[in-house]
């Protein structure tokens, strides 16, 4: 029997307006198993950049920390990102969610001239080094024009986002629900998700394709 | 086109260990629309009882609100179990987690003594009385031969649990991953998800067969 593909899963905190969008995670590591991969999650041990009430939209006054947070998706099997190793898998996945953008980068008030939480950029430049491929849904393709010199991606359609990852020298293209785009240079596999309006349906079909090109790539 | 069966998803929170089980509630989400349902979902407005870490596993000198967590799940769109009412609705499903034995009843510590959530409780008890379906996963069973009377049911294997359900006068069948148990007096379905030793894969699975069981109660 073929030896499983093993996952790096990268959380980012538990729910979409402050953490890792919890569809997007939970059908990441469906689409994993299902594809006969195998998982690690792994998050980064550092504070959320803020606390955010679900309903409301309203910040909280709160603290609370991504690693923590992040187990609830991971049921208590999660790992410090400080611990990973490129060598130790073959393939890595970011879901999406604000926690991105706000957590494991600050591109939500910084845009394109973003800081990216250095362990998460190691972890992907490494995985780049190795010939290994980077899977990012949603808003996470975001941070991959920031680590990769020109990559081509998607975030779906929204045209402000799109000119703000183009103007750092990334390709971007337009793409539906479920559509993905490969970037066989640095093995980058994106897809919109919750960046679209979708339901969990698109959501389920995003992350399998994804995970489903990566594995192309590592045949 | 048949209207869509519009269901009911009632939260706990989010977390496995003091909130809804977030693959379960995700995989519940994700089995309706694939089945051709519609879904709205609610959580009752109360405290947690504790808040864990789930990393190690120890409580947290915190307090969160079961509504306000559980909209994580939601995305936001959610509404107070205050609100809910039985008459908008065909289906009403429970995903598991401790959040069930810990926020909306105290059978995690009280076991079969428990008294559980009077809103839980009245929309229960309201979409039995109407001849709707409700489905429990995972230790949300525990909840159901609280409410009823003697139901048939399942929460896997655990003996212990199994026993102090059915010193309730409750019946409990034994089941493995995936399968249903369904007491056609109260049109209850059951199936133990996580309640076994199981991968999310499995998760996918039990909710995808409680739904499709539910869905037949209501040809």
């Amino acid at each position: 029997m073929e030896k499983k593909k093993k996952f790096a899963v990268l959380l980012a905190g538990c729910g979409v307006f402050d953490g890792s969008e919890i569809h997007e995670a939970t059908m990441t590591l469906y689409a994993i198993m299902k594809n006969q991969g195998e998982y690690e999650i792994f998050a980064p041990d550092i504070p959320q950049h803020h606390v955010v009430n679900h309903i409301s939209g309203a910040e909280m006054n709160e603290s609370r920390n991504v690693l923590v947070e992040s187990a609830r998706i991971a049921r208590g099997k999660i790992k410090d990102l400080a611990q990973f190793e490129s060598k130790d898998f073959d393939a890595l996945i970011f879901p999406g969610g604000f926690g991105v953008a706000k957590n494991i980068s600050n591109f939500a008030f910084e845009g394109v001239n973003c800081t990216v939480n250095p362990e998460t950029e190691k972890a992907v430049k490494d995985m780049v080094q190795d010939g290994k491929p980077v899977g990012a849904l949603c808003i996470s393709p975001a941070i991959m024009a920031k680590i990769l010199d020109k990559p081509v991606l998607t975030i779906g359609t929204d045209d402000e986002t799109a000119q703000a990852l183009e103007s750092t020298g990334a390709t971007h293209k337009k793409t539906g629900h479920g559509e993905v785009v490969v970037d066989p240079k640095y093995k980058l596999v994106t897809s919109p998700c919750y960046m679209l309006d979708a339901n969990i349906l698109h959501i389920a079909e995003g992350a399998d394709a994804v995970v489903k090109e990566m594995l192309k790539l590592l045949e």
